[in-house]
């Protein structure tokens, strides 16, 4: 079984898109990239040397339209490549410096993991953990609402989050959960040390056995006219008051 | 010419679905409310009082569907309404306390605006301002990504923002633009008075006559491996901070 899903794996194949994303997915040794389907003006911004690895193919714009989904913004650039290998968590949570990784339970839209991914570039994360069967696959939109940081910062599928929070625990992480509803304000729970930062969806939050995986538990303080703040705007949230505490 | 823009705009109406979207369009008394399509769950969940001031139809969720546009997440409900009243300037710019607005030049993709509007809410921001010619609309689309805060913090359209500028810092707010190339850390940036944040496309950035009508420019520190935050990552964020200072 496990030989067969490989198999699948290495067989799936996809279509990335956009400026940013395509650029980074060249710049990554670890990408495995086919060709790159690009517009001539594209061609002249990206320049040379980052199509040096791949076979490329000039095309007009409703070219790339025809192969990638329907309204789908390429910005005239296309590359049809391979999933990333898989990252072992060890690689993500060892390490001289503070690391901090995000844990996500069961959030499964793409433009939200997307967006989280960008934000754990932004802030220097280790990591950005997902639940193998109730998260997004590597996929055009995922990367594209990520606009690079796929390619950037390690994404990791589980089959258990609460397992691999008790791993994250022996390797040293304080775990967070944030929550809307504890007592205690996000700024208040950060400790100097490497923090793992779950997150949950927002129909149903972190489910309880993810929680009781948690060292602590802490909620963004907003004004009570609304009941929640966007996952990727919380995940932002937490990152920069994270990284705030260092400085 | 006036009047004929007002008699377009009274007669344009929308849908608003989704749980949080309607249940705020409902409850706002300036919203005007023609009828409701409600599944019978939905109906249950959202209790009588919701939705005693409208005309209810009770519904099998592919109706919904079939009036809505294609894939719109509607979670048992729909609203046939009318667009809001304008709101003036001045009616978010004056009040005893502390206020911050959010200024966008030229965001134009709704899942962004209607994201921002949600964290001006969750942040108690006086309103959101956009600019007439190059913001979205009230739409469906807006209002589901703003998650109620669409009837909750006030959107105003302006002709100029450089010259809604120049009023606001009449009425006493800061302007600061957040860009990624100043010197200067946002949290240094931030003092404690009437503020008024203004953002910019992730294409264009913040135009330079609107940047020149402000006071002061800074930045949201960010590591160098990725170019920028998603804008309203970087909205939730300033509004956070802004808030934090207050404590």
């Amino acid at each position: 079984m496990a030989k067969r899903n490989s198999q699948q794996r290495r067989s799936r194949g996809l279509w990335l898109y956009g400026f940013h994303t395509v650029k980074a997915a060249l710049s990554n040794p670890r990408r495995h990239c086919h060709r790159c389907l690009i517009t001539r003006q594209a061609a002249d911004n990206i320049g040379k040397s980052a199509l040096s690895r791949v076979a490329v193919e000039i095309v007009a714009p409703d070219q790339l339209s025809r192969v990638l989904p329907q309204g789908a913004v390429h910005q005239g650039i296309a590359l049809a490549c391979e999933p990333l290998p898989p990252t072992k968590l060890e690689e993500i949570a060892t390490g001289p410096q503070r690391k901090i990784v995000l844990v996500l339970d069961q959030i499964s839209d793409p433009h939200n993991v997307g967006a989280i991914l960008r934000s754990a570039a932004a802030f220097a994360a280790a990591g950005v953990i997902v639940q193998e069967r109730h998260a997004p696959a590597e996929s055009g939109v995922l990367a594209k609402a990520a606009s690079g940081a796929l390619d950037i910062t390690p994404y990791l599928s589980v089959v258990n989050i609460a397992r691999t929070l008790d791993q994250l625990g022996e390797h040293g992480f304080w775990r967070i959960a944030l929550t809307g509803d504890t007592g205690q304000n996000f700024a208040d729970a950060i400790v100097p040390r490497d923090l793992a930062l779950v997150l949950g969806s927002e129909g149903t939050g972190i489910r309880r056995l993810v929680r009781e995986s948690c060292d602590d538990s802490a909620t963004i303080p907003i004004s009570n006219c609304i009941e929640s703040l966007n996952v990727s705007n919380a995940a932002a949230i937490a990152l920069y008051e994270s990284r705030r505490a260092e400085s």
